[in-house]
């Protein structure tokens, strides 16, 4: 609840300084500049702001807004392609120190894949793997890969060359031998679904929310305060200060703020999930696991198995 | 935030001329044509519309619409088919040299497909390919292909045709003993996945919203603003003129307008994603790409292997 | 806009003449009937309706019942069945002339199969083929066909049975060898994908939404509607007309009504989508272009290849 | 509209009559017990109640939830679990007289499946088959079966025990050689699918929707109407009667009722679907209907096939 | 309705009383330490917070809020593991007692597996096994194991290391020749669907709704409540008691406070729903059935056969 990173507080604090600000120049204007006729006509003016911010159903556009932005921050989510059932797949169908290569290799462009892919999505990958000697430096790729994938030419996109070497490398074990067609087929499916998720990736990427809706939540939000900075003034002139109370500071305002422009923000940070905020997805982070687990699921648990069970049969 | 292709002002712009030029054509004509006690009578006139237009529940009807109508754009968007993965099974179970052909004439015939099926279903495409012609002339079809096609009687469609091509063609190698069943069957599944994608979009262009639901939402939201011509305006006569103070700009009825028609326009695009509009998926771009991309995944790609892994067991 | 066929005028237009006939009469017995002091009594009524009218949500009752049927009714247009796929598997499956007849008879019982289960589902479809001897007169079944379905006893329903007939002679290949288990499992799953429609068709036929959500959702609606015809009669008594202005159209409520009776309309259309509305899914026509496609499929198409592609390596 | 079963007028008739009776008995001890000066306080009493029922935002909190139920409620009903396509996968891999046996066997043990597993969850079920001797009396289960089923031990549940029968005996035949593997994963993906019903019917049965959402709702709603018994009382001291007309029965309350309670009934009808109310689904009919089904596509349907293609290429 | 465990009242009680507690104080020094004129002033304070507090929409922050996250919640219970398909499958593919051993040592594994994998999950669960010893001491695991696993390193978790075991074995039978290739399809499909659930709860344990929503909503709610701790204050100037009745309980508040604390209550507790709050899912008894049944279903049942159907044919 009070936690400073990825709070509310840290997200609405700009926007409610530069309402205190503005709102007290207002104020001040309205004290020292205004004779009392004019606070008097001033004061229409509150009241009629005071209607006029009712006239916007702020709630409305930000519920039906932020229910889209959410689903489609988690799904994703769920696209972020993770190797793990792939790398399990090779050991049951490329068992053995016999493939053993051949499994850390799949391995290691599994990583290459998605440090590659991600570079053209997330801001914080692509901080990481500025150029693709980056990749080399990093060892997850050869200096004669690096060489292969810079002789590719891919207008509009080349991401997919790595999973390519996968197949490829899949396949001719396929002709070899090592494996069936149904085999084959079990890992072409793993494969698949590894990559389906940088396709997805790209596609919502690519694919936005329609600015225009964007904007017609924007402007409501933040067209609402501005409205509030005359509505919400205390009224000041003689006649008005008999009747009600009057009070300096905005605190239904505020709080109105807090959970307003709060709930805006929630749907403006979740709409660039791979972007650099304090609740985005660290892509990174999942990169560095994903080569160590890999590694691991294509070494040393490849093939593990507790010797109890050699003994068959023994109960 | 300030771009204009495809932002809220370019959307509302029309709309919100339009009203200030009735809004003020009324106000003239109140200020100068009536009198005094026609005023005061006007006025009656403009509370009277003032409450009528609280009648309205434009929030929810958007609401409620404009999130079918989200829904519906996006799953068009994910039913756009792409041949990637389709040339990829086509490389793992048709590799080699000996199979460029096939493959590569696959590739020709997915492009072919995107473009008859597209034509159908999107102005744009419809205008790169107006005619059957203009497939031969952009070298998607050959001429041979061409009579084939043209010979094809199809009073209810037959933007199939070419995925009977590829098929057959498909078929073809199976009987040749290149590809064994279960090999069939992975190839056959994606092809056939690369053919939903069509299928649907044909059934959303049949299907649409009904006509009632959209009917319902324009008329409302228009309606309200026809309601606000009169409702908003500044009243004039002087018992009012006294009472409240008086503004010449209907700035929160700008306001309303900027979101609740700028909604209302998020739906109607979305409504018709394959159309011209700025937002709308740009389908001649996709054939572009995916002609690129097939041919690349058929030839190049389709046995692209980097050689340290030839020599296995080398760990 | 402004088409009659399925659109929102066509929809309100009787309930708004009988909303009009009955203001009408009241209003004028209010008018000619009263006194003045029952004129004045009369207005209490009129507010207290007023006010009444405003305790009943109408936007939210309506708002999540549409957004239920709306649901539905696209799902029920996904579960039409289609013999695309189904005829498509047959053709690599079952290919050339040798298997020419089987593929025909199967397009022809899916035809039928079509016709028979869409009987009990649709209006239309019923009308169409009132008897199973419509079904011989129209070629979609022989008359042996005909006895042996006559003779099969079904208390609980037997449209299921053709699909039984395709199944059976889609054994009987495998029987004779042609095709293997692998072959048989890729047709098996798309004939029960064709199956599956009609029984979902069938679920959707039998369970309807709730029928207490749909009372109280006309309820609330023609009720709102009730209410209003004394809620907003002008107020005549002498008082009120020095206080308001008088106006003897009920102009809001008219609009109201297109959408509030409008906004109920779309559901109860959709409620049955197979029903004789105009927006209805015609199933006649689909059986019709189906019979067309699958024998099309069944037999021009099947083998149908372009030849450049048998010089094979031609590049 | 006017029917009574499972209507909205059955569901709502207690409430309303136990809510007349409640606020007549108020009302005439209003009007004869209180004296002038204590109308006029009781007076106030209304009003603030009047204000308090407009604290509650019954529309929303009832639209929200019932969302909720109906999506649980439809989602229940496609998890019955229909024994029509794992008898066709028989059908087509264990064909002829042969095998009739078997099938016959298989459909039975379905029936059986059903009848154990939806007692567990039905109310109606379970008064149809209260002991395992009633399963053996409707010829469900032979006298070894019971023997066999009563002595397998299940503390947490053994409603899966019929459904390894038909999984052992389609086993014995993959071991006698009658199918191959492809055949045994054909008919077990469909075993498991019918299977897959009746665990998750469980897991509804057993994660209900959490107690305290239903109960703010119940209390929320009849909270409402209890305040209303105050807050739409006629006015009846002096003052009050000259301002505004009294009306003595609760019109606009009896309105709301309708449809607020009506809408909370249907949540919490369908929040049961396997209860005994009108609407909720019939499973004992299912289980007759299942059970004739299965045997007639085990017996007669199995090979039915129409004679005419028996001669094939006769084209 | 009026059980304690997991209701409303428990969850609603503590703030009820913090609320009172409160409430009173400010009553108390509203009307002792006042003098009249402050009375008057302050009911000016209570008409602005009464005015403040409508500006709070509650019920569609908490109705969007908690539709999210109770569809967190059951996409979560969904993903709990049961071992009982990969139990049937393995006494399909690796029957009699021949296998028996192997499908113990998988069934021990599974629930070790789940064991390992909540714990990282569920408090619950924690405190049951909070080290590994635990795991032996239970006898989910044999001291050889407890090596193996202790020498694996994970700094990025292990909990999938003894799927791998379950694997490895799988792919022991298969080299040993006991399955061929289809099976092991079968089987890995089912032990990958049993590892997808804990992966997926992996996953909804790290991303969990933005901690800025949260917050949004909480804050509202609360800040409302605070709001009225003055707004619901009875006015208790002269001339406000002259005008409307005083009344000392805030009835209205409390009844609020039941819904709308009880709402946002429901969704505080299923956004966490392992925990070991009254509704949460009982892992720990899950884990005690899940090993009680998969044994059973890897002994007793695995080839439980009533015997008339060993004499086949004899209808």
């Amino acid at each position: 609840m009070f936690r400073w990173r990825g709070s509310l507080w840290k997200a609405v604090l700009k926007d409610l300084i530069a309402f205190y600000i503005a709102y007290y120049i207002i104020l001040f204007a309205q004290w020292y500049l205004l004779e009392e006729q004019q606070k008097a006509y001033f004061t229409g003016w509150i009241i009629w702001c005071e209607i006029g911010s009712q006239y916007i159903p702020l709630s409305f556009l930000l519920g039906f807004f932020v229910a889209v932005v959410v689903a489609r921050w988690w799904e994703q989510f769920n696209y972020i392609s993770w190797p793990d059932k792939m790398m399990m797949i090779l050991s049951v169908c490329l068992p053995g120190e016999q493939h053993l290569n051949t499994r850390i290799t799949i391995a290691r462009w599994s990583s290459l894949m998605s440090a590659i892919a991600w570079s053209g999505i997330s801001e914080r990958t692509l901080k990481r793997f500025p150029t693709h000697r980056h990749l080399v430096q990093s060892k997850l790729m050869t200096e004669e890969e690096y060489d292969i994938f810079s002789n590719t030419e891919g207008p509009h996109g080349k991401w997919f060359v790595p999973i390519f070497w996968i197949t490829n490398l899949v396949k001719e074990q396929h002709k070899k031998g090592f494996i069936d067609s149904v085999k084959l087929d079990m890992i072409m499916k793993h494969i698949f679904s590894f990559r389906d998720g940088f396709a997805m990736l790209y596609v919502y990427d690519w694919i936005k929310i329609p600015l225009v809706y964007t904007q017609v939540v924007a402007i409501a939000t933040y067209g609402y305060f501005v409205i509030c900075l005359l509505g919400r003034q205390p009224k000041i002139d003689e006649k008005s200060m008999q009747k009600e109370i009057t009070i300096m500071f905005p605190i239904f305002t505020t709080f109105q703020m807090l959970f307003y422009v709060g709930w805006l923000k929630v749907g403006q940070f979740l709409m660039n999930p791979f972007g650099t905020d304090d609740d985005d997805f660290e892509l990174n982070y999942i990169i560095d696991r994903n080569t160590y687990v890999a590694n691991m699921m294509a070494g040393e648990l490849a093939d593990q198995l507790p010797t109890t069970v050699n003994g068959e049969l023994d109960v």
